[in-house]
Formats: structure tokens, C-alpha cells, sequence
């Protein structure tokens, strides 16, 4: 493709609306342009990422079985009520009306609609399992559209969607796509993690996302230095060593006036923040309060309360904890009325030896709690802490990290989540009625690339790997007023395109530094550099943008050196 | 791709919602589900369809130097705002407001988006020509969808839409344009015509349409059998040789009681419709009267009259009629106050001799009306009316026959339309800014495969040409159970995978009456039938399904046997 000719525009200012790095490059090299909030052109350079990104994905799906269909965006809202989504989903779906007034939705996802076709196409187990997917514009009203193609309004998603009569067959095709996810982020030459991740209040099922690493992802990952083990913290969780000890001292009152927080205890009574059990109390929209009890230092995880409690709920209000007998600043599970509480523990409570904890009387705590000792029997333990670095790794007491991500990909077990509340049956072997055991399994395609700039980019701009890169190559050529230059040019760009390398020749009429300054900023792996003063010395130079080198190489030894390049890049 | 592990399903009954033959096929055959009125998921076999249409697309349009970028659905509706449309759109543009009250519209179309980005982008006749496009989704609220993807909500398009400086650059795109088009239906194997299309309102630009010929195509296209003149009726035009006899009958007030209808006078004087003038009387949003007068066996062309009149209109108002002095049913030129409405004349009128028109005097007509005596002086000669069959050619005076089509592809010279209306201007080579001279270019690509299945079907099912079908080669599989059979079929299934031909392989475990009806009604073009008895034999059935023949041949002569069908199939 000859610049000139193309349409390919860079920009040197920063953008304002542009927040990270990976957003401000998209734009000023030209890849993107902003249309609306969160709603963006796909200039051709884009483009042309997008589609060599969406060959891999076909390829590795394809691989494994998967058969590609599309579905509309603009899906009517009998479906979503009938999952019940059209009620529960905030306002990110963009609901909207037609010129009749009959309700529809943008579709943020397609689970209702593929649902709706398989129960419509597939009566029998004979038919299954089955795996569809799709690569297709997905619209999400964003309350606050942001960084890009990160958290846009309009986006290209793979989605796909497995059908099985069994759990077996559901956990295979669960691995042929972690299998092909894997694949798929590989040969985009990505540094990629997969981590467990939330299942959110479905409960039981598996989820594993996939985190391109970057350290200004949003997402945060526990990560262990010594086994595989890797997880959302949202997911993840340490292991605690319970301690029990013989010799207990006994519970002691102790005033604490106007103490309300950890931080003022500690600094009162001089104690450690492990040495503290805090109590969190919320109520849920049916009036049950609930009372999670964890070590001082720790940090709840608003998750794991989320799934315990599965609807929504907020903090405990005054009458609800006066009703149990809890007193606001001075909570603990001792001397509240338990028939009123939900009390739920978090392992790392099991830790606390002669510890404080509230005593449900205006200005006192106790002294000298012990768990085995003086927690209540009707309570449940449960994981609800937020890991921190240097904490144990749950599998293999290694020690963890916290790193960051960007989820580009994320894999889920639904089972009969919307199978059952749409009435998705087949038939099985015995004749019976059954509800679809489903998966789901989602790329954010724009967001990969933006993730991908994210993690490779340098100062200068943009450094695509080989299998992402808009082109490969950037021809560019000097001095184009000399004809002997030019000629030399034209004809390796043509002898490099026959050879079906992917070429941008830049032949326009700038100067020297607006030329090589675009191919850094654009990030194309190879420069190819054609100027009249090495010609006349029988040399080209080739840089590699992957490791900044720069030689100088004989005509004649060219097509050598261009190997030698292409293998020693990602 | 196994049957038996694919996604695709035939019904073997005629859905109700389908009312064409292609619309029942691409149901029947399972290539679209509704989803709702207008909105359709395309299933894995119609992607197969639209990937290689799409591929077609894009080579040829990339082969002229047009480069894809890709826009959003959602857009602002600023845009719209600007270039007028926002207010002139009807209810089609399916106008949306955000969460926070802002207004969008579904793309419809791309003219206003496109604009924009170029006049961000460009600001040099130095950068021009540009020819841009994209595939994509596009959205229309129907009042009326129907036809399945013939008259859609949502369906996919490919729009280009070309930038220049010149009106001679516009023409060499226009031309190559015409090309790129002819080459991809062509390609595609379908029968086709471009024929001048109607230019709407924007005036003097060119526009052609390229219609795939099918006897229940919505579009009527005025056909020279001799020459290469071909027009959508809604332009075409006859040519009318003008009669001026020396010795006139004087012109003469006849009663005519009752008589307002031109089939009433023709009965009552007994007279051939080519005798009378008739008028029809319209009144524009700003209530001026138009009248128009045509012979009395034309049609009054309603394209036309909105292109002269160029805004809203409706039929004449009682009391508009009264002012200008003309009474209905008896309505004329002779005696209408001249000052109060506008007269066009279509050209059929200049052969009237001797002819009847109204007087405006309740219940009286002229007779002896001759068009060069006593039409009023301040009267244009236009082109209104609706071409009949064996009509005279307007350029090699052959005879015009009226044939059907489906406008699959339009290309149009907007000329500054959207610039101006936007402010998109370069600077051109004198320094000044000047607006954009833009050319457009569409395909209804969902639309395109539609259209094939209406030109090539028969009584059984889809008749598919090699570069639209989904599959080449159905390779059905007869007496399953017999492992000497299946394994034959599978390494035959393997070796035309291998070889790179496109195979279904219908294993599914199903009677072959069924398994032939599905070859037919999907229509794949090549049956490979290997069956227990025939393979006993020594023996591979073979059916062109263009040709509906059926050959046996020796094993051993497949290959060939399998080159000659290729050979013959379009």
C-alpha cells in the first residue's frame, strides 16, 4: 500500500479525551477516531489489525469445533424478559423502542437470543453437544465511557455459547476453549494470565478469565510466585493457619469510649491490627441483616458478599441492628440477638489469639477473645477477605503477588441458568425433558488490541507483534526527488509485495523525521529505510522496532538480513 | 463440515410469515431465523454465503483502490443534525436517546459520518481522490418489513462513498465503480442489468442501478430490445414524435354530463384514450398548485412529479382549484387563471390531434384541441410519464419491453450535497477552500443472496452457483450402517477436504429420500451419492444440481468425472 495513497492520518498533539497510554497511541497514530462518547470510527489501519485478529480467532475456534453463526443487534425485549435480564440488567442495556412502540434492546450479549434459536432448532441429546460463537458489534450504554476501545459504547466481542446434556461434555468443550483462548492470545505474541475468576451469585460453576498483563490494568490479580495458581482478587483467597491455644485468657469488658474504628483501637489499646476481629454489617432488600466478622488487617471483599447474599443490599440500617441488639462502633457476634442475624466468618478470624472484638455496649470491647472458644455455633465460615501481597498461596502455601491485568477473555459454566428460566429443553436418552447445560465464552476483539498496545509500547509509540502488526513492513523512502532512489524503492516494494509480505511504502512527499517518527509511533516491526546517501554506498538500513536495532546492510545481503529479523521477532 | 455435527436445520413446511419463493427458501432451507418483524439471525450456513459474497467485495473493490474502514452503528445525531437529515428522514431513521437524554440515530446509511471524517482528516487537494467503504450492519425502521432480507430492519450493506476535487475525478471513480460492481455480480454468476436510476431530488447527477433480473422483482426497468438503453421506469422515458397538422378543427365546448373519468369519456364519445388530456392537479407544502397534463392512456410518473416539485406535496385542495379557477373532474389549461398555477407538459401531449380536454365549466370538455394552438404560453415541457411496453426507445427508437429486477447495487454522484450542507471543504491548488465532490456507492450485500436465490431456484429448492454456495459438494452418505460404505464415503470426504474442495458430508443418520430433498432444497451444486448397491458395483452417483443430471461413474473415473461438472457448473 502506498501511503500517498492511502488514508492513514497521525496526529502530534495528545488527544484530551485520551486518559492511558494505550488509548492516546490509538488515536494519535492514527488507528482511532472518537464519533461519540465511547463510540468510535475504525480507521483502515485499524482495520486491519482487527481482521488478521479475527483470523486468528476463527482459526483456533474453528480448530476446535466451534461453528460460527451472527445474530442481530438489535434484539426484541420478549427474550430479555423472559431470562428475566430485561429487569435485573442496569442501564447499560440500551433499551429502545421501535416506530410502533414495541420494546428492543442493543444487544450487550447474546445469551437470550442463542438460547432462544438452539431451543428453537435442537430437540434431541443426539444433537448435542454444540458450540456457536459469533464476532459481531456488541452496544452497552456505559455510564462512564472510558479509556478507548477499554471501556467503549460500541465494540466488536466474540461470543460464544456451548449446549451439552451433560456436565462431562459441558467440562470438556470448558477445556477445548480454555485450550483455544490460550491459543488464540498466544499467537498474538500477548503475555497473558489465566486466572479464576467470580462466578458472581450463579454460584458452583467454574469461570476463568484471561488477563493480557499490563501495569495499569484495571483488574487486579493474585498471582503465585511458586505454583500455577493465579486468580482474580475478586476470587482469590489465602490460606490461614487456625491457631489454637490451650491457655486461654478469660473475656474481658474493657472501655474503649468514642473507639470506634480499628485505627483508633489499635492506637488506643496498642495493639496490632491482627489482633482485632471488625465486624461489616449490611442488610439485604428483604430486611435480613447480616453481620461478616474478619481479622483486622484484612479488607472485605465486596464479591464474596455479593455472592453469600446473591440480591441487593446495603449498609445495616440503625432499626435493623437495634432489633438484634448490635450497637453501631461497638458490633461483634457476642451478646447479639442471633435469631436477627446472619453471621458469617472469615477464615482468617481462625488466627486471633486473645484478641478484641465488640461488645455490642456503647464504648466497651472485649479482651481476650478466642474463635474456638467464643464465636457462636450457628455461623458459617467463609473466604471473604481481599488478598495481599505476600500473603500464602491457597494451593501451595507459595507466596502471592498482586499484579495487574486487562481481561481480554473470559470463559464460564452457566449450566441451566438461562436454559431453565427460558424453558430451553431437549430430550434425553430416557425420554426426559431436560433443561440445556450451557457455556459461555467471550473475546473482547477491539479491547485486545488496545491491550495489546498497552503491554507493548515504548515512549515513541506502538509496538505490534508480527501476527498484530496493521503491516508488517514500512518502507520508506527518502530523497524521493532523486529518481535513482525512487526507482530503487518502487522496485523492492514491489519485489517485497510479490513475495506477499505486507508492505506500507512510504512514498510521501515529508521529510526524513515526520517519516520515521510515524513508523515508531504506528509501530510497524520492520523499517525498511531507502535514502540516496547509503545507496550510493550499495546500502539499505533496516530497523527492528521490537529491540530498536538499527543496521546497515549491503544490497546484496538484504533479503538475508530481513530473514534474520523476521526470526528474531515476536 | 459432518452433517451431523453442524448447525443446520431444513423445516419442511412453508413458514407463514414468507411470502416469495426466495424468502420460503432461505427459511426452509435454514439459512435465516426471524427473530422479529425485519430482524433475523443469519445461521451458519448463510455466513458461509455472505463471508465468500463479502470476500468478492472486497477484492474487487480493492483492486480499484478503495480502502475499508468500518463505522459505528450508533451515531450522534449531531451529524444528522448538520447535513439537514435529522428533519427530512422520516420515521425510518430509527431516532434513540442515551442514558443521559442524548440523541442518536441507528445508521441507516453512512453519508453524514463519513463526511465528517474526511473533513477531520483532509485538508488538501493533495490527498484526493479518496474512495473509502465499509460492510456493515446497517438499521431502517420499516414501516413495513417484508420480503425477509429483500426489505429488512436490520441488515448488512456495503457503503463507499468517494472524495474529490473534480468532477472529472468523480467520473473515473464513478466508471471504476461501475466496474468494480459489474465484476462482483458477475462474479457471483447472476444475471444482471445497470440501468439509470432516477436521481431523487439532488438533480442533474448520474446514478445507476444494478438489477438482478427475476420475474417478481419489486423494480420495473424500461429494456431496449435493440439497443443498450436500459432505465428503472421510475427515469425511463419514451420518445414522442410531435404532430402539427396545417388544417385544425376549431376548438369547441362539448357537454359531457357526469363524464369526469377519462374511461367515462372515452365510452361516451367513443374515443380512443390517445385522443384526450387528462390532468392531474397537485398542491406543494407551501400551497402552490401544480398542474400536470399527459395523454390519456400514460400514467402519471410520481418520481418525476417529486423530483419537478422537490418538496412535500398532496393532491389539490378544493379551494386552491377554486382560486386558480379550474374545476375538478373538468380541469384543462383553457380558461384556469394562469397566474395561480403552474403548468408541466408531459411530451405525450404533442401527439394529441384534434383531442378532448376539460374546459373547467361543470360538466363540459373541449373537443378540437390541438397541443401547438392552444396550450398557454407559460407552460414547461417535461418528461412524466410511465413507459408501456412497446414504447419507443429514447435513444435507437427500438422497442421498449418492461422487465422486473431486484436493485441490488446503486451508485450515485452526490456531487456537494453533503459537503456543503456539512462545511467539508479542502483547500485546493488556487488556496481556496472548496467543498468535497462526492460520489456514493452501495450494495445490499444480505440483499444480494437473497436476490440469487430468486433468479436461480426451481420447484425443489435453491439452485446455488460455485462462488455463492455455502458448500460446493454435498457428499450424502447412503446405508450408514454398512461399515464397508461409511468408511468409503469417509476417506472420499477426506481426500475432497484435503484437495481443498468445500464439503458437507451428510452423515447424519437419516432415510436418503430426506437426505436428497435437503441436497435439492439447499441446494449445493454437486451431489456426491455413494451408496451400499451402487458401490457394489463399483459405482459413485454424481448430480449437477444445475442441470438436475445424474451420472454413475466408475470409482476409478470420479476425479475426472468430478472436473467435468466443474467445468460446466456456473
Amino acid at each position: 500500500m502506498r501511503w500517498s495513497k492511502y488514508f492513514l492520518y497521525t496526529l502530534k498533539e495528545t488527544p484530551k479525551e485520551a486518559e492511558i497510554i494505550s488509548h492516546i497511541y490509538l488515536i494519535r497514530a492514527g488507528f482511532i477516531r472518537k464519533l461519540a462518547s465511547g463510540i468510535y470510527n475504525y480507521m483502515p489501519i485499524f482495520l486491519r489489525t482487527l481482521k488478521k485478529l479475527e483470523k486468528i480467532i476463527r482459526e483456533e475456534l474453528d480448530k476446535k469445533g466451534a461453528i460460527e453463526l451472527l445474530m442481530p443487534v438489535v434484539l426484541p425485549a420478549e427474550l430479555w424478559k423472559e431470562s428475566g435480564r430485561w429487569y435485573k440488567y442496569g442501564k447499560e442495556l440500551w433499551r429502545i423502542k421501535d416506530r410502533k412502540d414495541a420494546e428492543f434492546a442493543l444487544g450487550p450479549t447474546h445469551e437470550e437470543i442463542i438460547t432462544h434459536i438452539v431451543r428453537t432448532e435442537v430437540s434431541s441429546y443426539r444433537d448435542l453437544p454444540l458450540n456457536l460463537y459469533q464476532i459481531q458489534t456488541k452496544v452497552r450504554d456505559e455510564i462512564r465511557p472510558r479509556f478507548g476501545l477499554m471501556r467503549a459504547r460500541e465494540f466488536i466481542m466474540k461470543d460464544g455459547y456451548s449446549f451439552h446434556s451433560s456436565w462431562e461434555s459441558l467440562n470438556e468443550t470448558y477445556n477445548d476453549m480454555y485450550e483455544a483462548y490460550s491459543n488464540i492470545f498466544k499467537r498474538c505474541g500477548l503475555y497473558f494470565k489465566v486466572v479464576e475468576a467470580d462466578t458472581g451469585n450463579i454460584g458452583g460453576s467454574d469461570s476463568h478469565e484471561f488477563m493480557v498483563l499490563a501495569d495499569t490494568g484495571e483488574d487486579k490479580i493474585a498471582n503465585c510466585k511458586s505454583c500455577d495458581y493465579a486468580a482474580n482478587v475478586e476470587k482469590a483467597y489465602t490460606k490461614f493457619n487456625e491457631v489454637i491455644v490451650e491457655d486461654k485468657k478469660p473475656l474481658e469488658l474493657i472501655e474503649t469510649p468514642d473507639k470506634k474504628s480499628i485505627d483508633e483501637l489499635e492506637e488506643f489499646l496498642n495493639l496490632p491490627p491482627e489482633k482485632f476481629m471488625k465486624a461489616f454489617l449490611v442488610e439485604d432488600e428483604e430486611g435480613i441483616l447480616y453481620m461478616f466478622l474478619i481479622r483486622g488487617d484484612y479488607e472485605i471483599n465486596e464479591a464474596k458478599i455479593n455472592n453469600i447474599i446473591g440480591k441487593p443490599w446495603k449498609m445495616a440500617t440503625f432499626e435493623a441492628l437495634k432489633e438484634a441488639n448490635i450497637i453501631e462502633g461497638y458490633a461483634g457476634p457476642i451478646g447479639a440477638n442471633l435469631d436477627k442475624v446472619k453471621i458469617f466468618v472469615d477464615y482468617s478470624v481462625r488466627t486471633i489469639v486473645d484478641g478484641i472484638t465488640g461488645a455490642n455496649k456503647q464504648n466497651y470491647h472485649y479482651k481476650g477473645f478466642y474463635w474456638d472458644r467464643d464465636l457462636p455455633e450457628n455461623i458459617e465460615w467463609v473466604n471473604i477477605h481481599v488478598v495481599k501481597p505476600a500473603d500464602k498461596c491457597p494451593i501451595c502455601g507459595g507466596e502471592l503477588e498482586i499484579i495487574r491485568g486487562i481481561e481480554v477473555g473470559h470463559i464460564f459454566k452457566l449450566g441451566t441458568k438461562y436454559s431453565e428460566s427460558m424453558k430451553a429443553y431437549y430430550k434425553d436418552k430416557d425420554g426426559k425433558e431436560k433443561p440445556f447445560i450451557m457455556g459461555c465464552y467471550g473475546i473482547g476483539v477491539t479491547r485486545v488490541i488496545q491491550a495489546a498496545i498497552e503491554q507493548n509500547h515504548d515512549e515513541n509509540g506502538i509496538i505490534w507483534t508480527k501476527e498484530l502488526a496493521p503491516f508488517l513492513i514500512d518502507l520508506i523512502l527518502l530523497d524521493l526527488k532523486d529518481e535513482e532512489t525512487r526507482n530503487f524503492a518502487d522496485n523492492l516494494y514491489k519485489e517485497l509485495t510479490d513475495k506477499g509480505f505486507e508492505v506500507i511504502y512510504d512514498d510521501r512527499d515529508a521529510r526524513a523525521g515526520f517519516k520515521f517518527k510515524d513508523a515508531d509511533l504506528i509501530g510497524f516491526p520492520i523499517h525498511i529505510i531507502i535514502g540516496k546517501k547509503n545507496l550510493k554506498q550499495g546500502l539499505i538500513e533496516i530497523k527492528n522496532r521490537q529491540t530498536q536495532e538499527r543496521v546497515k546492510v549491503k544490497v546484496e545481503d538484504f533479503w538475508k538480513a530481513l530473514e534474520d529479523i523476521l526470526q528474531n521477532i515476536r
